[in-house]
């Protein structure tokens, strides 16, 4: 049975169905014939008509191209819901992002977004946590969380680690987080750092009277993570942190299966996927396959403030996506009703100092976590000073201040700004 | 502290590094600066000079960029072993492959090689059986692997899935495997498909007298895998295939550690980051990792002849790198001694037929897998006359019978061929 095509534009999507939205450059062929050959390849087609495909099976889930711009470029196709396993990420991945990039019928082919149907929502379980959860925890209740990564990325022993972590804390900061290419090394071992640090954080939440929080980086092998979890669980940590491009979808909802933990989303490697903007697959689509998974804390970015590229828009677009509850259509965004899904919380990190936080705050709002790693160790009086700096700046923000003027009774501010300057 | 730049070019690379090949297009900065940015992002660096940072951790860990070529766009950079945990796979791509991509100092980069050391080889798996286990279970010794992927990827039931695997293995195909999208659907579930397609596997081993492979897609959360992977055991099943790129190297070195079967590895996904000859990862830094991690078998295309896009140069190249046991530096190739890690078998799959056969076993030799999909299916006379025709086109060309010749006695690849033509 052959398909003559998979465009309808008269179709109208139905609520159980998953949306696609595709920018498309075809190779040598048509546009309408590069869709056809995606929404082939992505649910019951090939390269050639086949007797074992019948009509009932065309009638029933036969996907629809029912939208393509007048620019040609920008396609979107609807999926009947049973296209898809409920609550198995790496199967609707492998299907609407999978085989399709590497056709010869695309020259470029990017996922901009997808639309998942109630059906596909019920089936995930989404933070565990979420915006509100982690406000009640942190006992932060209006104020962005303030954060650093402990710097040098990778090279400090268990104990320097601790010591960096503990002066981050006592300096005013909320939250410590592990690089992400610190595991557990031979200089620095998962289980002491643990161990180290999580004893100066109950510390430094003696002599603060403060909620602190260490996000421990867990990523490895599956059973691994499980174990290192229970570590973290063990000296009383509340989150855990996971690379979730290099872990994958599989061991991600794993860790938010089993692990009643805070799950701190960093994502490296997503710049492969992501930066080309003709090619691969958006931040927003990562972010929103991540919420439904289950992450409560995930970087997006900077707004264009920091090291990492990405315009501001593209950013809090992403930020209203993962922090809202419904997204209406608009522009080239799909609609996206997240039911029972909690928010999750936006992390902006990258190349930040306490001179980015006022613009920060006004692009991205009090719900987001700010981390800092050079633009707090990298203080001229050292961490303790750079995580006061950092304090100093975010509540004079919030008080609507401006970081000159805070400056004139902030010593660490002072001198903060004088190296790093203000956005 | 700071370092001044991580540029050596007196610099010779210890045994005990990892190497790493990158193609780099700066973003209005210098190659060397750019090139220092990674370097810094992908150890122990960042974009500031940290007071935590101290001359003993430079020393042990600092990376150096050895190389960069004449155009200003290839360099190549040794890291400590140290900077690595052993054994976990997504650590390794945080730090080599990871925030890099993202950052504003580069508009385009790619990893298109990776060395790795023995201390971090023999810290992996690498695969279970490799080709002369797969060889030894299959029985076949000489030949390439001939399989089939059931047709239509997605639609049929259990028992029409297992009808279709029958016909394929009656007609004379190795192997059978279930498409990428096809894991536990609301029509087809993973349990029942492994009940009925196992039942007709014995009964097409019993009737032909050959070993006959099902190749399940056991692709979910990973405790979900382990279920499958135990489901396919019960049944007496020898293989699992994972997809691993939208599974992750996490669940992937899991189902190493865990599943004692062969290991199938589908790349669905990879085109998004290895299509850009410019950006991303290439697929042979991508099959260097998942031999490492473990995988018996890995699609790496078909050598330009199928509907996949890739040179057939760049395929040949794969072949070699996962088939071999040891690779010398060549073109911009580096070079890999495999020790004690088993060799991968190739499969080549997308748009291939029996009209393929020749030119792909003159290309891709005959320590391959081939997979027809339409090309098995898609037969005038239905699936088991394609894979008749499949099998009669390979046992010519391992004869070196044209397949011309061939098909005046071979009814089932005469027709076959006036469909389909010859590659």
């Amino acid at each position: 049975m052959k398909i003559k095509t998979y465009i309808d534009k008269g179709y109208k999507p139905g609520r159980d169905d998953l949306i696609t939205e595709y920018y498309l450059e075809p190779n040598r062929i048509s546009t309408e014939k590069a869709a056809d050959h995606i929404a082939a390849e992505s649910s019951i087609g090939t390269w050639t008509d086949i007797g074992t495909l019948d009509q009932r099976i065309i009638k029933r889930l036969k996907p629809s191209i029912f939208d393509i711009d007048k620019n040609n470029r920008i396609i979107k196709i609807a999926y009947h819901h049973e296209l898809f396993e409920p609550g198995n990420m790496p199967e609707i991945l492998s299907s609407i992002a999978g085989n399709i990039f590497g056709m010869k019928s695309v020259r470029n082919l990017r996922l901009m977004d997808i639309h998942f149907p109630k059906r596909i929502i019920d089936s995930f379980k989404g933070p565990r946590y979420g915006i509100e959860g982690i406000r009640k925890l942190t006992k932060v209740s209006r104020r962005p969380l303030l954060g650093t990564i402990i710097k040098p990325k990778i090279g400090l022993d268990e104990k320097s680690h601790a010591r960096v972590a503990y002066e981050s804390w006592a300096g005013g900061l909320d939250v410590v987080k592990d690089d992400e290419n610190l595991s557990s090394m031979s200089f620095n071992s998962f289980k002491k750092r643990m161990k180290e640090t999580f004893r100066l954080r109950d510390k430094a939440e003696k002599e603060t009277g403060e909620k602190k929080i260490y996000m421990p980086n867990i990523t490895a092998e599956t059973f691994e993570m499980l174990n290192r979890a229970k570590i973290v669980d063990d000296f009383g940590g509340e989150y855990v942190m996971v690379d979730i491009i290099t872990t994958g979808w599989a061991g991600l909802q794993t860790i938010r299966d089993r692990v009643k933990k805070v799950l701190h989303a960093h994502r490296a490697m997503h710049g492969a996927l992501t930066r080309n903007p003709r090619h691969g697959m958006s931040m927003l689509a990562i972010a929103k396959c991540a919420r439904l998974a289950g992450t409560d804390q995930l970087h997006i970015g900077t707004a264009s403030i920091g090291k990492m590229n990405e315009t501001g828009e593209e950013c809090m677009d992403i930020e209203k996506e993962i922090e809202s509850k419904r997204v209406f259509e608009h522009q080239n965004f799909l609609a996206q009703n997240w039911f029972d899904i909690k928010p999750v919380l936006a992390v902006a990190s990258g190349g930040l100092h306490p001179g980015s936080i006022p613009k920060l705050l006004k692009k991205m709002g009090n719900d987001i976590v700010m981390q800092f790693g050079g633009g707090c160790h990298g203080h001229p009086d050292g961490t303790r000073a750079g995580a006061s700096a950092i304090r100093q700046a975010a509540d004079a923000a919030m008080q609507g201040v401006s970081l000159k003027e805070q400056a004139k009774k902030s010593q660490e501010l002072a001198s903060a700004l004088k190296k790093f300057g203000i956005a």
